[in-house]
Parts: C-alpha cells; structure tokens; sequence
C-alpha cells in the first residue's frame, strides 16, 4: 500500500483493518460513500455489531464537478490534518477527533459524527440549533484571534503562514468568490432566467465590481489569522446541543472577516430561501423568526467575544494602546458585510450553487429569492462600513426580502 | 571548507582565489574590511596589478553591536543571493551582479561598485545625485509592482511569499520601527537632553501610539510585493550617473509603502541634517534647495510611474476595474507617509541611528535637528492620509524645519 489509488466502499473497509485497530479483529464492517462535496471521497466505516463507526476522507486529485479536468494537489489533506489538531487544541474539542492522517494514500480518519447532521440540510428540514451562536461564535474567536499577531508569537505566526500557504484552493475562492461572479463566462452558472439581471444588476456595476476589487486584494494579502476558508453550513456538523466544524482543507493565512462571512452569508441565504419556500404563514413566520435571532445572536456574540476575550489574550505590545482593540476588531466586521454579499453573489451565479436556493421550486419564488439575494448582497458589499452588528444586517434584509 | 568559520583579511584572499578564477591565478590580492553594518562582514578584494575587484559579503551570526548576546540565522544570505538576482532580472540591473554563493561560508561574491560611494556618506559630503530621483523610483516600481498580485500570477506569488518569509529580520523591524521608539527602555539609545523630550511628546502621546499600532499590523500581515526591506540611504550606491540597491537581506513579502518610506524618511533627514550643519547661507541654501528637489521628485516620480506603468503591466481581472489603480497607488502613499514618521522617529531614539543627526557637532543645533525631527515625524504619521505628493512632504517640513 505505498502508493494512492482512489478507495471504494470494499478496498476502504480492508484498508481500515489494515491501518488501525479502533474496530474487533472479527467485526464485520460496513461502509458508505458520503461525500457530496467536490475535492473528497467520504466514507463512514461502521461495525453494526458494536455500533462504532469512523468517518475516512481521501482527497481526490482532481475537482469531482469538472469530471477530472481540473487537476488539484493532493498534498492538501496534510494541512487539513494539521489544522484540525491546532483547530481541536484551541477550541477545546470543537473540530473532529483526526486518528491518524496517511500521506501516500492522502487519506485522513477521524472521529463519525453520526449523531450529528451537516447544518445546510438541518435547515433546509426546518430544524432549529439553539446552541449554534454560542457555539460557532467561540469556535470563530478561538481559532482566529488565538492565531493572529495580536496573540500568537510574532516569529511562530510567520513560521504557520509559511507552513499553510495554499495556493491552489486559495485560488479557487480568488476566481469563483472574488472574480467570476462579477463577470460572464467562465464557470458562472445561472439559470435561463436571471442571465440578463445578472448581467446589469451585477457585471454592469462598475462601483460594486470596484468594492469587490479591494476585498479580493485584502483576501490575497492580508495575512491576519489562520482562517478555515470555506466555512459554510456545509462545512458544519451540528445538533441541538453541539456544533463541529469540518473540512478545513481551505485553510490559510488571511483576512479574519472570511471566515466569519461564509457563516453570516450562508446562514442569510438559508433565511431567503425559507422566507420564499414556506407557505404556511404560521410556520413562516416562526422559522424566519428563528433564523432572524440566529443571525443577529451569530453577528453580536462573535462581535462580544472578540471584544472580551481580546484583553486576556493580547501579547503585542502595540495592540494594547487605547484604540486598536476597537480598531482591529470593527475592521473586521466591516470587511465581514463585503465578503457576505460576494459569497450571496457567487452562491446564486458562480461555479458553486446552495442548495437552499437552486431547489425552491416554484419558478417565480425561486426567481424572486435569486435576484433579491443579489439585490440584498449589493447592499452588503457597496455599504460595509455601515454594517457591523446583528440589526444592520437585519435591516438591509427587511428592506428586500419581503 | 566545509565548514562556517569568520572570514578575515587573510584568510579571504585564499578563499577568493580557491572559489573563482575571476583574478590571474599569479594576482597578488590586497583585501580590506569595509562593512559598517551590523550584521556583515564586507571585504572588498582587489588585484592592484590588473585594477579588478570584487566585494565578498559575510553573514555574521550575530548583531555585531550587541558583542555576541543577539543570535541570527546566518541562511539569510541564500535569501539576499535570490532576491539580488530577482532585482537584477526585474530592474535590469539596478543591483550589483552576484558572482556566486557558498552556503556553508553564508558568504556572497558580487559586483564590486568601487566607482560608486554609499548615498548616505556622498550626501554627508554635500554631493549631488542628478539622476537619483529617476533610477530609484524605476527600482522602486519595477521591483514591487511586477512583484504583486496585481501583475504575478497568483500562485507563483504565493511560492515567493513563502520563499521569503523572513521571521527573524522582521522581528528586528517590528521591535525597532513599530515598537521600542513609542515606549521607553528596551534597545533605545537616547541622548539625555532628549529624553524628557522624547517621553512628553512621543511615549506620551496615545493617538500617536494608535497610529503606530496600525501601521505595525500592516507591516507584519500586509503581504503586497516582494520589499527590499533596508531601502535607507546607507543601503543604496550611488554616483553621480548611476544608482544600485545592495543589501536586501530584509526582503520579505511586505507592504509596498515600506520602501517607499525608507527612501523619503532618509533623504528627509539629511535634509534636517545639511539644515542645521551648514552655517554659511548660500551653500545651505543651495544644498538645501537640491535636498528638496530631490525629495519632491523622487516622491513624484515614483508615483507617476507606477500610474504610467500600471495598464502595461496589469494581469489580475479585478485590478484591471476602473478607479481600483487609483485605491491601491493612493493608498500605497498615505501608508509610506505615516511609515516615513516612524523611520524618522527610531533613527533618533532608537536602537539604529543615523549619523546624519548623530554628527551635527553644535550640542543645541544637533538637539534642534532631533527634536524637531521627532515633531515632523508626528505629523507625517498622525496626517498621513492628507501626505501624497512630494509637495504635502515640503509643506510639513517647512512648518516645522526652520
């Protein structure tokens, strides 16, 4: 076994046995491919007899949607194994246990979250996550303020960006988050019906393709902390008491307002996308409720624990003037709106769809919720300096979605 | 010679002539050490008999001004080796040619410039550098711009930002620059009639330190282009025809305006330099009078340049929408505008100094020149965003150099 081969729901289960004795010698296991995301086969081995299970991830050397066309490295989930150690350290068991990590077959195993669901399609069920603010907003501060510069060791800091530089999947966001979107062609994809709102509500805005301009600069310079990089409801595994991020295969140095976008934007979408799939009044009006407190409580409790935790953790001499804690931390914020709108845009018109809007099914409503999500995502993007707390987004909401 | 030893005058004529055939196998090599800095020993070796030279540059493992106690990686120089040959393909020859680099030794073999005299000791002399203004800012914007993601490809930067991260120097930086000059103790060296001065009008002043606090989280997350680094005026050759950048062991991935600073802040205190030294009127009016010039210009052409070289150059999609050339040029000059105060105020209170000022013999003019060099550098920092041309410089410095 010393060298990659793309595993299957049979070689997974014999090369499982080989490699660790989490499972009895004579357990009969099973297994399930579970992925749907693009870079990754997923499968969870499971013993029936005992009921344990683990989940394997191997990457794969080429983007599964482009049918092998685009090629990647597959070097990638070695990274990934190491942030999900730091990730586990400085949240405390927020992120999944890793087992071990096998860099010829690129393969990582680690802890099943069986008894947690992605959150995209908890609620896309209508399901509620009480715990979901407190929780991703902890994860949110822990993993980035603890590895900035305000924080981590000046020299230590260099050494990780050095360590998890990416420039092949930083790529993909600078051309499918930052770029693509706000042009025609390449690897856009719309639907038949939004092509020309497209075209002049977006490519034709010379001043919102300007604001995005400088957002992707920020993304491609400003090596601030060490992000997740693509942390939407897909890439978090939650129930009513706990919330696990995964996949942090996009992990770099850079702007901390990222990562807290991909959460905000994705949670917005999924409240567009219940506002025009639900019929009942009743029941409308209860979950848009729900998702409305979500995101505000998302926004403010991420906004307060920087703010509190900044203090008990500051090492840097100059980030202690009167000031820059303020500065710093509202910077964010701000950058945070921009990102959130491009991600609103690029989800609707880019490579990369949400499902909470492609499967509204009514053509009408699904039309309305696209082209109004890139209405309001304008609005995140050209007025980022005036969106920095849980209401103002709530507010551009209300004005659109309604 | 396998193994680092500190190189002599003795023993680096043996070492020449084992390592290269550049001199007659019969020359009799004369060799003197001419390094000032603190972290190189610098040996020009010359053969009187056929007039040829070359310059051997020795990393140190350790600053020499602290007698031992402050270790360095002496790998620094394989980085400068890169980045002297970077600089030579991109400027066409704005740097010295290196012959060769020996890894064990940390020893560099270039290009001697023996027809050219440091900038900063030509200016102590009251030299002239005509073409100064224009050779520098040539270096200036074909050294970063073509080093930015504005015009490298996006992947092949991100190999160099990891190349040349260089955790050690920029430590060196943030501590001198960024920190130490705002507070008291550390590494600073002040004179005593300017320490009270320096506690009332630097330490103490809180918006000053916030400003300082910006810039310095800029400098260490801001990976725009590929800096020199060092770009002061002892770093840079002159003569009166032809300017060439040496030492860039500082290199790293850095934000543009740090460059940009060394160079204004430098010519800016030999300026307030020749001000306060030259008694007789007509010729401190006459050098003076070139100093300004000189400073405008190279402000102004630098700018102008990287507008006029900007559409030729441009390869990034996003940087290529209206008004973006205008943010990130302006910008650019608004941060070397509060970077120059910074360089300005840890010259004269820090660890580094410069002669410039140290050397004014007159006790009350030399106090003059400092406090008043630690006044303009307040403004330039504190007003940076209104500092954008050449003439926003002039205009500081007459209101406080008189």
């Amino acid at each position: 076994m010393d060298k990659y081969y793309e595993l299957d729901n049979e070689s997974i289960i014999t090369y499982i046995k080989e490699k660790m004795d989490f499972f009895e010698v004579d357990a009969k296991l099973e297994s399930r491919e579970i992925g749907d995301g693009n870079l990754n086969l997923v499968f969870r081995v499971s013993d029936p007899g005992s009921g344990k299970s683990i989940i394997a991830k191997q990457a794969l050397p080429y983007v599964r949607a482009s049918g092998g066309d685009w090629p990647l490295d597959i070097g990638r989930g070695e990274i990934e194994k190491r942030i999900l150690d730091i990730e586990y350290d400085l949240t405390g068991g927020e992120v999944p246990k890793v087992y071990f990590y096998d860099a010829v077959m690129c393969c990582m195993v680690m802890e099943d979250l069986s008894d947690y669901i992605i959150m995209r399609y908890g609620l896309l069920k209508y399901e509620k996550y009480p715990q979901f603010p407190e929780q991703i907003s902890d994860f949110i501060v822990k993993s980035l303020l603890l590895t900035s510069d305000v924080v981590m060791e000046h020299k230590q800091k260099k050494a990780y960006v050095k360590d998890f530089i990416n420039p092949e999947l930083c790529e993909i966001t600078e051309q499918l988050v930052y770029t693509e979107p706000f042009n025609v062609g390449a690897r856009n994809r719309l639907e038949d019906a939004i092509v020309d709102f497209h075209k002049e509500n977006i490519v034709a805005d010379q001043e919102l393709a300007l604001e995005v301009a400088k957002l992707k600069f920020d993304f491609m310079n400003n090596a601030q902390a060490l992000l997740h990089g693509d942390l939407h409801t897909g890439s978090i595994f939650v129930n009513k008491e706990s919330t696990k991020v995964i996949d942090p295969e996009f992990a770099f140095y850079g702007p901390i307002a990222y990562d807290l976008a991909c959460v905000f934007a994705n949670l917005i979408m999924n409240y567009i996308s219940a506002f025009y799939s639900l019929s009942d009044e009743v029941v409308r009006e209860d979950y848009c409720g729900y998702l409305r407190q979500t995101i505000t409580d998302t926004v403010d409790l991420t906004k307060k624990k920087f703010y509190n935790q900044w203090d008990g953790v500051v090492t840097d001499e100059m980030a202690q003037v009167p000031g820059f804690k303020e500065y710093y931390i509202e910077d964010i914020f701000v950058n945070a709106a921009g990102i959130v709108g491009c991600e609103m845009v690029r989800r609707t018109v880019g490579f990369a769809h949400v499902v909470d809007l492609d499967n509204i099914e009514d053509d009408q409503k699904r039309y309305a919720a696209k082209t109004n999500n890139l209405l309001l995502a304008k609005e995140y993007i050209k007025y980022r300096a005036s969106i920095v707390c849980g209401q103002d987004y709530i507010e551009q909401l209300d004005k659109i979605i309604k």
